[in-house]
């Protein structure tokens, strides 16, 4: 891919100063527009070393409102990135809609440098780099991915021009002059790498680097396509909300008829299962903190069907510094302004730690699906984004858990009556839940789908029969006991 | 302060039995009614090595919903923290409306142990420890700051359990024995540090540790007693509107009035002006990430008085990985949950770093207290609260410069008219610039207060007179030429 570009190409003063005028305008423009239409856009600079990737990042930035742009500087990971997955830092820095994150170097690092150590590294980088960015693109954002190349001669030019002034000598370092001294080596990997990620939803734009009036132009012009093509095609999608997302069919049987709800358990046993479990989880809790393994116990179910009571048994013995509960309820406007996915990143444990999840990204295939929340184009794309998620989150070594709590109709509303009538217990029960009563079975239809489509080898949903709290919450706790268990066995190994 | 009490007090198992069960429900319902009622809460879990902060914190959180709170544990800061002032990372930290965040060990690290080596270090702790305590407080969040005394004996006897297993022994370090063997004199050190920093809006209670039953106890009960007292105060004062902040009379004539609107700038000069200030500025710009200097702009100042224009001209040559403009609006509803200042903590410059302000904190006293946004007393105590907060930044070595841009009501009409008439201008106004310019005198009235109130020594303000746009620009321009170079000179010398 790179080899047949040549990165000498120059242009003159005088045609430049034509084009790149016109083009000053015009990119202020479709930033603002952008912003009007709610485009979220994000630019990342890649290239070689010494390219000019913060020269480049400057000029293109003299044309566009300081107030709607930020520009992002990735250097070797901090400490509380590496205790998190490789991606976590970027969907941190992910633009809300109308903004634009401009990025100096990104996730590419691991792709063009390989890991850094310490950082827990990502199990197949194309693969999770090429999912990160269709999950962004398919949720609108606009991904403009520039690689500036330089030629062998002008990289050793510049190099030695940095190394030689006291004021910039410490920006480069021995890596900077292997990747010189290889230079072909590194131009057939770089365009390997090329070839592997350039994809539909996010296309690679090389810039021939060596003379800065072309890069400039060529950089501004690129910009100024890709806006100009969303803003258009923003405008014309506008209305059409017809389903083009094509699932498999589900050959599986409803998962949720065949739960068998008359399940129970007697208080004796329950007391005396329960103490063993949460004395167990406490030791497993401790080991997972010196061991920087960390865990995520995600919880779903229906309303009223004790995702609370089995969350505060669960987390009872445990120290407090060592988890977090993260209730999720209907997204707030940062929230909403963003890939749903975002604000569960946010919590995604740190190396050591466990998350309990109260509702989770499966909102966006039940409750957004049911009451219309989003469309059904979203709603279908989000199995496959999700199981993409949760595949990453396992890859980087969290133990993944999932739980369905499940009740019948009967069930529900005796104890939407108890919670009615008892004055202690009437903060607990909202019109809307009764609103989402009504919509029983279609949640039905949404949850056994849900189930059946994200039940994956590496993270399997746990159905729990909740009808006898007792039963529920004992086969919560020691599901969790025995994954973290086994979780730890391999670790103990190492 | 401590001498004077019996770490060893104990109580028996019965009483305890008796007096936890019923304190367990009630804080769980005051916890709740705290949410309802909007209520941030804080608790602060300090005290001696071993004194069992991280126990006792476990004992109190099972009596409340692991949905409303979350515990944090602060440790040595991390890269990020140490390169901004001691209290950013509290200022995160802070629950929004309805929250509860528990914290084991606090902001009072730099009073029990000093500073951290590479810390920013805070100029006078105690006083900023107070005035950070007293905002929050003035602002509705309840601070419960709980300081856990154990005897000499009864801690060299938990050190001892816990360097005795390999489990817990790397909990425990030089430091805590040393404390053990100088108890005397670290008493005395704590005690007065409880004594100066044992204020009005948030007193310390300290819990007798030796025995866990009757610290429990103390503990539910100071924290059921402080949430019980902030629910009935809230619920009293409700409606209370009127003004009880008494400010000492400005003895300064107008600010603004003998403001000379005619100052003007011939284009030449203009030219010359600036490509000079513009390269010395990415001069010291480079200078400032070098020597780790920060620095603050903050822009405030009519609708189209041309801050944006401004802004434009003073980063066009600077280095986009060193600089970040934070526009303010309208706050979104997270940030409404929060302190007003909140938001802006979340911009302070990191070491090496300038960060433009486009608006800032004083909103508060022009458009909250112009809008009737918040009452009288509010935007009354943040004169205070503003002075402390700059002089914060200040003191923690951050360059703050402050402008006002300042045109007069007619040059506000002949831009706004022109912006109307102009195609590619009109998205700059709005109705309500339009309806604020119809409040001008009132917020003559309320600038002007603020100049008066807010021209510090440390941080003053600088009136720009903007009538025309050239002059406005080099007077912006080279001001933050002349105090960067002002700030390096000192650095530089060092």
């Amino acid at each position: 891919m790179l080899k047949k570009l040549d990165a000498t190409i120059k242009l003159g003063k005088d045609l430049y100063k034509e084009q790149i005028e016109s083009m000053i305008l015009r990119l202020g423009e479709a930033q603002r527009k952008c912003k009007e239409a709610g485009i979220p856009i994000v630019v990342l600079f890649e290239g070689w070393s010494a390219s000019g990737k913060g020269s480049r990042i400057k000029s293109v930035i003299h044309s566009l409102d300081p107030r709607g742009f930020e520009v992002f500087t990735i250097q070797r990971p901090n400490e509380d990135e590496r205790l998190r997955p490789y991606m976590w830092r970027f969907w941190n820095k992910m633009p809300a809609k109308g903004r634009m994150h401009v990025f100096d170097r990104s996730w590419y690092r691991v792709l063009m440098r390989g890991h850094e150590k310490d950082e827990i590294p990502l199990a197949d980088p194309i693969q999770d780099v090429l999912s990160f960015e269709k999950t962004l693109a398919d949720s609108g954002v606009l991904i403009i991915k520039l690689f500036l190349h330089v030629s062998m001669k002008e990289q050793r030019r510049r190099l030695k021009r940095l190394a030689d002034s006291p004021e910039t000598a410490w920006r480069i370092n021995e890596d900077d002059w292997i990747q010189n001294c290889r230079y072909n080596e590194t131009m057939l990997a770089y365009g390997r790498m090329l070839e592997k990620t350039d994809h539909e939803s996010a296309g690679w734009t090389v810039i021939e680097a060596d003379n800065r009036r072309f890069a400039d132009v060529k950089i501004y012009r690129s910009m100024l396509d890709a806006m100009e093509k969303a803003l258009s095609a923003k405008s014309k999608n506008g209305e059409t909300d017809r389903s083009s997302v094509e699932l498999p069919e589900i050959t599986i049987p409803s998962v949720l008829e065949s739960v068998n709800l008359n399940r129970s358990l007697d208080r004796k046993h329950y007391n005396e299962r329960l103490e063993a479990a949460q004395s167990e989880l406490e030791r497993l809790h401790n080991e997972m903190y010196i061991h920087r393994v960390s865990a995520a116990a995600v919880f779903e179910g229906w309303d009223a069907a004790g995702k609370g009571g089995a969350i505060k048994r669960l987390v009872y013995r445990l120290d407090p510094r060592g988890y977090k509960v993260a209730p999720y309820g209907a997204p707030n406007d940062i929230e909403k302004s963003h890939n749903y996915l975002w604000r569960f990143w946010n919590n995604v444990p740190k190396a050591g730690h466990l998350t309990v999840f109260d509702r989770s990204w499966y909102g966006r295939v039940m409750v957004e699906r049911v009451e219309g929340f989003c469309s059904p184009d979203d709603w279908k794309r989000a199995y496959a984004e999700i199981n993409d998620f949760e595949k990453q989150l396992v890859d980087s070594g969290i133990i993944l858990l999932k739980f369905w709590l499940h009740i019948d109709q009967e069930e529900q509303l005796k104890r939407f009556e108890f919670r009615k009538n008892t004055p202690e217990k009437q903060w607990k029960i909202t019109d809307e839940d009764w609103r989402n009563r009504e919509k029983w079975d279609k949640y039905l239809e949404a949850v056994d789908e849900m189930l059946s489509r994200t039940s994956t080898e590496y993270a399997p949903w746990t159905v729990v029969e909740a009808v006898d709290k007792l039963y529920a919450r004992i086969k919560v706790i020691e599901t969790v006991r025995d994954s973290l268990e086994n979780g730890m066995k391999s670790v103990r190994k190492k």
